[in-house]
């Protein structure tokens, strides 16, 4: 991807990233925004669907030639990474969203041939937006995030990792491996947007984020930040992370990553 | 307690709580401030010292007759709760103070004759205050919170718990009521400081929190906050919580209370 037009695309993301953050703003108060599936923890808002919408539209008049995957589905159904891609979670963390009216993030990735080259997550109610460009570092909001620190040992480490993991009947990963890892770190946190738990990693707030089902668009924007500063993200058990498909990850400082997945994480399949 | 006291001793808490935040806010890039322990998880940093020294040397000041109870011991040794007795945690959560310099808390409880009169939590980095007064409704950041809803089932409840009390060697609380219990509900969240979990049960964007090892310090500000919107704060396992010792806690909306008592928990002693 020619570097002028890329920075041009850059601009324009961010442009409807913002876009779209101020009309979920101006909305968040109206009752019908928040309206679920009756009888579903799965929850979806007309929120989440106008603002893919949103998306889609723009692109398509801007980029013709772009595709966009997102979770609404409103996109195009995609086989492969080729050409341009804009992998667009609307709004990552719906159950915050529709409980707590904040902690949710809008997140986007353009990728290029299967390549990162853009990533953006917005945290909308905080006015908080993390932004990359592949290979000149991350920002949150214009700042530069230093790299992150690589000195702190596991056992000195906060993870974000949610309590379905030490579940024994999840039937992703070994529950008593997970248990080994809460008694080896300091702590963990559970935030409830992917998203965003990518941003406090790549911030250092946190030192890692472990889990075992995530979707490309809750990730697309967040491995293209996190690798600017250093970070690793892998499947959950070192693997590369398939764009189009339902994955495990690790995401995390690089001097941890080894460890935990060696000593701590057994997939069920 | 004095109406008119009771006033004016709000609002110099409140002051005195505006005036540590600052100091806080303005210290916090001092690599000094937040030496640790070494080789500890029990996180003790100059500012959670200096924060209570600052609080003594006020409220003996201007209240000579009054007791401080708090967290890093430089105030009374307390047999009873006789008086007012203010309880204050310089910083809760001090391991996102070390690690994440945010989602800490200033928390202040003032009881008189063990009834909490004055409560006040502040998110020092977000700059947001809760307060109140018994009986006289809850605030944040002088707008008032609304008395929780309690219509919202537990099986769509979000509950702050961490993944702590999944572990089956952890000795307060038989983990599988707590699987069980995480299996019921929506979800699970986890943000490493007991008053900003009180605070957003308070706020109504968590309907619970559930925790096996808290002191007075950590909870006493929240008590008197969740209790004006309707909360109901109890130990673990339902009996009245002793402000003088360390404590299992449930606080949450009234109409989930009992059910989590009565089916998920079962206390190791």
């Amino acid at each position: 991807m020619n570097k002028q037009f890329r920075q041009d695309l850059f601009e324009q993301a961010k442009a409807w990233v913002l876009e779209a953050g101020e009309e979920i703003k101006n909305k968040i108060d109206d009752p019908g925004s928040i309206e679920t599936k009756s009888n579903s923890n799965d929850l979806v808002t007309e929120m989440d669907k106008n603002t893919e919408q949103f998306f889609l539209k723009k692109i398509k008049e801007t980029y013709p030639e772009h595709l966009l995957f997102g979770e609404e589905g409103f996109g195009d159904v995609l086989n492969d990474l080729k050409g341009t891609v804009w992998i667009v979670d609307p709004i990552d963390g719906t159950m915050n969203f529709v409980h707590q009216k904040r902690n949710f993030a809008i997140s986007v990735g353009v990728y290029h041939d299967g390549v990162g080259e853009i990533g953006l997550i917005y945290n909308v109610m905080e006015g908080q937006l993390y932004t990359a460009i592949r290979g000149e570092g991350a920002y949150k909001n214009d700042e530069k995030l230093p790299l992150l620190n690589e000195s702190r040992p596991l056992h000195q480490s906060i993870l974000a990792l949610n309590t379905t993991w030490l579940l024994p009947e999840n039937p992703y990963v070994d529950h008593k491996g997970m248990q080994e890892l809460v008694k080896e770190i300091r702590s963990t946190r559970s935030y409830g947007s992917a998203a965003l738990e990518f941003a406090l990693v790549a911030e250092g707030l946190l030192d890692g984020y472990l889990t075992m089902t995530l979707m490309p668009w809750d990730i697309a924007g967040g491995i293209i930040i996190l690798k600017e500063v250093g970070g690793v993200v892998t499947r959950a058990d070192g693997g590369e992370v398939d764009m189009l498909e339902k994955t495990t990850i690790l995401a995390c400082r690089s001097n941890i990553h080894e460890q935990i997945i060696e000593d701590y994480v057994t997939l069920k399949n």
